[in-house]
């Protein structure tokens, strides 16, 4: 019955029985110091008895903001990355302030003295790299800062998330040896890059575990960008014994395999399975639809929302490095290996 | 001579002739009263005396937002956007707050309550409809407020900015006449919106400015998403006297064609030429390469936040409706018609 009855003690009910204002219980309920003191035990003694359950006190979150700071929007990453970010912050009452640096100090700078001027509760950098002048400004600014790296690279002074580059590749390239292709192409991404390592890493391991030999001529550099894809695709293609299937680093590179394959009169999946990596949405629209490994980037946006929300509150977070599973995703671009080759 | 030294005059000079600190300048310079009016007389004498330049006052932009509210964060076009008003705003020295409400009122409501507690100069909606509640609401905060809508229907009660759908369509389908075409499809957007209908009647005008009869089997309906292309162009490809040519009124549905066009074992451009509307980024990576119109996203995106903040302060504005003009790009998707066929 108490449990039943507790949700119906209002605040005016305690000022009733207390026989004070409403507004003098909500001073005692808000803890604020101007109540009498007896006034104020009287008045916790019946909130107590009554059972009268305090809301949390609810932060001033209305004008509360996020700063969420990419490089450049000109990644087809991007919008995904917003809408989690976007998603948690709405629901918290708060904004997301969406910024481009450009990596000119000068816009970086720019930035600052803005963000200075509205109260943000801390700040999502999109990058690799957060330059050190940055970095310093932005700690004495004493801001929860999170890095939402896709790219993952060397330990930085801030939370990061980012995604299972290595088991992502492992499994893509276990699923193409799986379907029969024993010679599958590798396009690398940049090589300064973590990600870029634990993806060749992931296709070493799978090879590896297959039992199939490394072959460093169906190793090809790229940089992650469409032509890279399309210029590392025209040379495995034209190799005397050229690869059944391969596998780019980013989809956009997948992509340069489409049009090297095309170029060459052959055809996706029928004569060259092709896999990417990063699930861009426009990829399921491509033709034929690309199989990929997802990058969960509305997840990652998500999660950065609300490590920054929790650090704002003074919260203290589980791990400096969160990576998020990858998966992936089958669609047509894989095929088994045709017999005629 | 003395413009040239002008220039040179410095807050530390004037302090030497004036026999005072470099602080005491720098108040008379920022007009705060704590000077004694003696030491103001001098100082400012001394400043006109030797053309000094005072720097206009900054205005304090440093907490201005603009709010840039979209349905979903999922179209394709969203980051153009954003771009286009980061742009504009980062410069003016203004945040970009991004929000997605759903078409839920509730949402909208949500999106409303943490708008009110920042100092928004403007919203932005990037969407063909503002709910009547909400419109009804920002008329009550007396809010500049600037539509962003490429699908351009009726007029609305606040300034729109949309592209030139009818002249991009005629352009695109004169050049694909222009190719040697005589039959082309038309794949149609969702017929309540206005930018569909004027894009259909630039196919018309294109076709009859040629002396090419409409052939009414070859209109089809979609809805702007990559499914009802590949519907539609399934259809027209099974026709007994298919076209040589498609023209989509987006590149989802483009995209969507050219899966229909693999899908039946045929080629573009080689077997069926197709055009797309929108140029959205990922289409030059498509393969083959797609023609298309392109809207300009990202200076739509620039001339709404430019048009905010001239309404906030409280600047005329020319025109309630301006469209920015289509451009046709053309890639590899486009041919004249195969001999065989």
């Amino acid at each position: 019955m108490g449990s039943d009855s507790s949700r119906n003690v209002t605040i005016a009910m305690i000022a009733r029985l207390a026989g004070v204002s409403v507004p003098t219980v909500s001073r005692v309920i808000n803890g604020r110091s101007d109540v009498a003191p007896q006034t104020r035990e009287r008045v916790e003694e019946l909130l107590t008895r009554h059972g009268y359950r305090r809301r949390l006190p609810s932060r001033r979150t209305s004008s509360a903001l996020i700063d969420l700071v990419f490089n450049d929007l000109d990644s087809p990453w991007a919008v995904e990355i917003i809408r989690g970010v976007e998603d948690v912050a709405h629901s918290s009452g708060a904004g997301t302030v969406v910024s481009a640096i450009h990596q000119r100090t000068s816009s970086a700078k720019q930035w600052l003295d803005n963000m200075r001027g509205r109260s943000t509760e801390g700040v999502i950098f999109v990058t690799s790299m957060v330059a050190p002048p940055l970095q310093a400004e932005l700690r004495r600014l004493n801001l929860p800062v999170v890095i939402v790296d896709p790219a993952g690279v060397a330990p930085q002074e801030a939370p990061t998330i980012g995604a299972t580059n290595w088991a992502g590749s492992l499994e893509a390239n276990q699923y193409l040896l799986g379907l029969g292709h024993r010679r599958v192409g590798f396009i690398a991404g940049p090589p300064q890059l973590m990600c870029s390592r634990a993806r060749l890493d992931g296709y070493r391991a799978a090879l590896d575990a297959a039992g199939v030999a490394v072959d460093d001529a169906l190793i090809r550099p790229g940089n992650f960008y469409h032509e890279s894809g399309y210029a590392a695709g025209t040379q495995l293609l034209a190799l005397p014994d050229p690869p059944t299937a391969i596998f780019a680093s980013s989809d956009q590179m997948a992509l340069g395999v489409y049009e090297a394959v095309r170029k060459r009169g052959l055809r996706v999946p029928d004569d060259v399975s092709v896999v990417g990596f990063d699930d861009l949405p426009e990829v399921r629209w491509c033709s034929p639809p690309l199989t990929t490994v997802r990058q969960p980037l509305v997840e990652m946006g998500m999660l950065a929302a609300r490590t920054v929300l929790r650090l704002a509150r003074g919260e203290k977070i589980e791990s400096p490095r969160i990576e998020l599973a990858t998966e992936l995703v089958v669609r047509d671009s894989t095929a088994p290996p045709s017999r005629t080759r």
